[in-house]
């Protein structure tokens, strides 16, 4: 059998009862963290937690390996500790597929996704998101437009955008907020519609789910240079504000200016 | 001081560490199950994890008499227990805000929420989902429409829509997929778009975070007659498939006939 466990947002504590049971009662432990980042723990602090050694797993022995990983779940009990909820990554998906093309049993333990707790901690309604997208890292030949598109046409229905930043963890490379910001100023530098300016209000979300969780809402010029502290980070495009969802976000997230920004964000 | 904290999907299990430490450590502990459904458990069983008594809330406790229960939290530390994810419904963030004004510091534990527990467990990509709606218990010249928008908006842009099923704890009324399918034929019948037809795909999520999870993919016709078992349910009208997609729900939730089902979906 194959258990696989969400390890939540932010250190060990955030796994659930349910999970640290399953996780407890496995005969071996794998843990991946290509997928997210659990930025308050490490995997030292999971293993004493679970009292038993835990094999870290890299993207390969995970995506292109799959199979010798399943191989250990033909006869034990795996579990398999991921960040944030175990099934929101496409990787986990196929494994969870390909599992049952082998005939081994699986199971999902839950757990918080910074997928829900975003537009939680931001006091955005969630049924005003529209669909999300990932900015990613450019490389050489590639630099995709694809969450400039989804914020222009979440704008027009006046939804929000929530922006996942990427992340190489095999190269170390995890996005801010603000590379974020700059990579969609540069699409704007090419597309010109007014989509993502200077003067778009923007939301910034860091460590979420610890103790030091960072809201910040203002137009982009004013957040592009400010320090947004441990990683990681994410971005949110509102569209257009109902006035509680502004007052929580001048309450929590320092937002001033809020009917300028606002009409800013809905005629964008 | 006041924590919100998030007790996740089905039962007592599934509150994080993080979760138990703080409640733990309140002088006071409230709860309220109408804005979502804990189906695997009570309060007696939450009362006997948390060790203390634990006072349950009506809607009018916390969305009429808010400042009364905030009163608690001028001097003490106060925790309020919350299904799913602790700021996802509307009235933890006015009460947060109404805290914010009065002083009182507030902290938030975040958990699982059926937000992202269903595209999670359904195999979907979560960025292919559109905005979400609600499906409203119908009464008396109150019959929204809303949720036929917002999946005929999705569907033109290939989106899943993941629609929620409308609560009303005071009156023991929980609205089953079936209801929500009749309810959506009968919109159909008014509207007459092809939007939500009896050929139309579906899934359908029972009991998410169980043992007893309850994942069915099909046909209206072929599901709108089917027992789902245990609540809460969910359902969503899925956009286009990716055919990784179409693996999972052909593997996980018995979606028969992929090819017919997908072209409809994608026209209608």
């Amino acid at each position: 059998m194959l258990v696989f466990i969400g390890l939540g947002l932010h250190d060990e504590k955030d796994i659930t009862l349910r999970g640290l049971e399953e996780a407890r009662s496995c005969d071996v432990l794998f843990a991946e963290f290509y997928t997210g980042l659990l930025a308050g723990t490490n995997l030292k602090k999971i293993e004493s937690l679970m009292g038993t050694e835990v094999k870290l797993l890299s993207r390969g022995d995970v995506e292109e390996r799959g199979d010798a990983l399943l191989m250990y779940a033909k006869e034990r009990k795996v579990g398999l500790l991921v960040a944030g909820d175990p099934l929101i990554s496409t990787t986990h998906v196929h494994l969870r597929l390909r599992a049952k093309e082998l005939g081994i049993e699986t199971r999902v333990v839950h757990n918080a996704s910074i997928f829900s707790a975003a537009p939680s901690i931001s006091g955005l309604q969630n049924y005003k998101f529209g669909r999300s997208a990932t900015i990613a890292i450019p490389e050489k030949g590639f630099f995709p437009e694809t969450p400039y598109e989804v914020v222009k046409e979440n704008k027009k229905r006046s939804l929000h955008t929530l922006l996942f930043l990427d992340i190489k963890a095999e190269k170390g490379k995890y996005m801010t907020a603000n590379q974020g910001m700059q990579i969609m100023l540069e699409i704007e530098k090419k597309r010109k519609e007014k989509v993502f300016t200077e003067k778009t209000l923007c939301v910034v979300l860091g460590n979420v789910g610890s103790d030091d969780c960072v809201l910040k809402a203002g137009k982009v010029k004013d957040l592009v240079g400010q320090d947004f502290g441990a990683l990681p980070h994410s971005l949110i495009v509102p569209g257009k504000l109902h006035f509680i969802e502004e007052e929580y976000l001048t309450a929590f997230g320092g937002l001033k200016a809020v009917s300028s920004t606002r009409s800013e964000g809905t005629n964008a």
